[in-house]
């Protein structure tokens, strides 16, 4: 007796299960992009409790179209412009469903190599693609490894240079209130997170002040730095933001490095969704510099086509990074690890379990090629500029912050409420989804283009729901 | 011009996966278990770079078979012993193939209410099919959250528990060097690495002796909560483990709780794999006392058909976990957040984005029924008492631990070099797989029973080929 699914029985459901993803492709976007469910519908509709006996999958599926999908939020719709985008493709998701077919668990090499070693190349390969230094290559010193997501890699980030900072006594002793981290007033939520779970604290967390582009400033870093080491503190590491999430703002890299590396601090580059743009030689002069940073970070699983999760993290010296966060229990002793000669990715991260992430990303890259992924990224910059002209040229409506890629801060001049109205009106309609930011204590409304299914006419149909709204908005 | 796979390709090449991973499915038993490529031999058989033509999808499944098979070791095989299960099942590759289609990225409410709430109800299922504590339910203080390993939930459950004993100020200030954890000698080697990753320090962490049976020795905990608060100390968090890596020995929760209850020390309980068990209600003597648990965690990703990732935490005061990890940039300000009517899983662990992993085990509970997981935990535990009962008859093999659930921890008589023999050989002969681990300074065999393809048929075969591999040993 054996209540598993029998591979018959998943040949028939998989397949009915690829049709209906495949329908959903081809409809995303005559969903409502903003879910309109009330807070607790969806568990309201779900049972108290599990079955004792099993449902026939077709149950489950119809569930999932009256219970779940009123509570999606179409995150690959053509009208989503929300956030930062979180793409997914086709390839992508073959890989994934791949990964989890295989079902293999790659905490060490042994437990399979390919799993490592696909992973490890395909670093390689975005460092040569994105024009990432050399020193990040698993070649040399350096090396790659697929976190979750880019609030994983900035901690792991943290430990390592915590612990090339206090020579490793931090991981034995504990922390003792006096290291310094560095970011901007604008850097992303993730760095305060990581500084208290990392015991620093974020009383010695320093917000650099940002220039009129939100970019962090130099020299008020610098001085900061001098501030601190002559209260006996010691600082361990500055990010550098490549596209900051509010205004998609660039931090100076080389200044910010050329200080970081006179100091013997740790330099963190966060380019979360920005950093895909990386593929065309033509915007790599925003990461001018990155040759001074210790760590990088882009998610692939942003912009890149790539499902979540896929975070790819960068350092210069692999073995401050191991040495940082190995610990090597008897039961996971072994022949290749002792060797030497093999990678053990447990040891590059805080879970120790990991899938199988670095097929998704293959895939992506085998089927896109470097030209198809320029190709897309050039696309969405372009509409991005497009919409940012309607912008200017409307006598409401003005630019908030540079546009360097992909993502709009904009705003209409007659202030925030109206600005609240706008937001409220689209995303109430289900027709289009945008969010907001605060800048210089405005709000400010966020035009972010860059899903696999954003088209030249969404964003058009985008501007023109938006202008409309206030037409006849009492505010 | 668009790269993108179309709608109509993903249909074709996804069912052509579906059927490639339905043959996977069938055929698993006949690979070598354990990988036996060479380290650098994958890695050498890809480009040195990414192509700049995309290529087709058929090329690239000619080099998975090719290239990444060789390198794979089968965690699905029925003749996988080693480790713990990483089980996958049919109806949960169906519903994580299900969230790659659907992309959402459920980071906080708003961006998915179905991808919170389906989530939360699971959760509040397990705690009801599991014999949890009413106290980890959403609809009261507690509540559950899907991490991605036990390791980050125990990283998790550090950090609630520290912040709860310095009353958030360590966030604040920093760890301070005088705070203390407890685990067992057998504790997984995840909570030293969050000791380290916490700022704690594991010259803090007080690994507590254990018993004959490899479990904590209450008495002695007591005893070092003792000796450390007069040493000016502040024990913050002890760790119980139902079922160790090492031997699945089971730590007296109840004893453990009382003490800690008594002191005000966090109690975490860390069931990664045994945890599943608790689904038969024979079992739940093995959790007698869970009710003082402040945290607690079992991976539905090991023993319950539910792929990689999905860890199970629960706590029973959900704000204090949450006034731990939350920070509210501006940007994901919203108004379903401000009501406080929902819940933003982005503040119960390290990540910001999430996936919608609860469909998986939606799909598995459903699938299955308690009644069919039921089934089949009992027949692996049965198994692993028949397989128990061989190696008590034999006169050359003795356990080398008790065996309450399905890990039977064996050695052959004659000393390590015999056990180190037997693994080198079946391991090699890719026949089947099994792990070692160290008990009393004695090499010990790891068979580990819980696949979802593991059947008698191949229990038994196990053991034969360890006996006939003990026949012409010159050890």
């Amino acid at each position: 007796m054996s209540y598993h699914m029998t591979p018959d029985e998943f040949r028939t459901q998989g397949k009915r299960m690829i049709d209906w993803i495949a329908d959903y492709m081809g409809s995303v976007g005559d969903y409502p992009v903003l879910s309109q469910v009330d807070p607790g519908w969806v568990q309201s509709q779900l049972p108290a409790s599990a079955p004792l006996q099993g449902d026939p999958f077709d149950d489950v599926m119809e569930d999932v179209e009256r219970i779940v999908m009123p509570g999606i939020t179409h995150w690959q719709s053509p009208n989503f412009f929300a956030y930062f985008p979180a793409n997914v493709s086709g390839p992508s998701i073959l890989g994934d469903l791949l990964s989890s077919g295989l079902g293999v668990q790659g905490m060490i090499w042994a437990t399979s190599p390919a799993c490592t070693e696909v992973e490890t190349r395909m670093l390689d390969w975005l460092v040569d693609m994105m024009g990432l230094p050399d020193s990040f290559l698993s070649t040399g010193r350096g090396g790659g490894v697929i976190q979750d997501t880019a609030s994983s890699a900035a901690l792991t980030a943290l430990i390592a240079a915590r612990e090339r900072a206090t020579g490793l006594t931090t991981n034995r002793e504990g922390a003792t209130g006096n290291l310094v981290v560095y970011t901007s007033t604008h850097t992303h939520s993730s760095l305060e997170k990581a500084v208290r779970v990392a015991g620093i604290g974020d009383a010695q967390l320093r917000a650099i002040e940002v220039d009129e582009n939100y970019a962090m400033l130099p020299d008020a870093f610098e001085a900061q730095i001098a501030i601190d080491r002559s209260a006996g503190l010691i600082p361990i590491m500055v990010t550098g933001t490549i596209g900051t999430t509010s205004s998609n703002a660039m931090d100076p890299l080389r200044t910010i490095g050329e200080i970081a590396a006179r100091e013997g601090i740790w330099f963190h580059v966060d380019a979360a969704m920005s950093g895909t743009a990386m593929v065309c030689p033509e915007f790599r002069h925003l990461i001018d510099g990155v040759e001074y940073a210790d760590s990088y970070c882009f998610n692939p699983h942003k912009w890149m086509f790539t499902n979540f999760d896929c975070s790819a993290f960068f350092v210069r010296d692999r073995e401050t990074l191991i040495s940082s966060l190995s610990v090597l229990p008897e039961y996971l002793r072994n022949k290749a690890t002792e060797s030497g000669a093999v990678i053990d990715y447990r040891d590059w991260h805080i879970p120790l379990g990991r899938r199988f992430r670095a097929l998704k990303l293959w895939f992506v890259i085998r089927h896109y090629g470097i030209e198809g992924l320029q190709h897309h990224v050039r696309e969405h910059v372009a509409w991005a500029r497009s919409f940012a002209d309607r912008v200017v040229m409307h006598p409401d409506f003005e630019l908030s912050a540079p546009l360097p890629l992909n993502l709009v801060c904009f705003r209409h001049t007659a202030g925030d409420a109206m600005n609240q109205h706008i937001l409220d009106s689209v995303n109430g309609s289900g027709e289009m989804y945008l969010t907001h930011t605060k800048l210089d204590g405005n709000t400010v409304l966020r035009m972010s283009i860059g899903g696999t299914n954003t088209t030249e006419l969404a964003v058009n149909q985008a501007w023109d729901r938006i202008v409309a709204v206030t037409d006849h908005a009492a505010v």
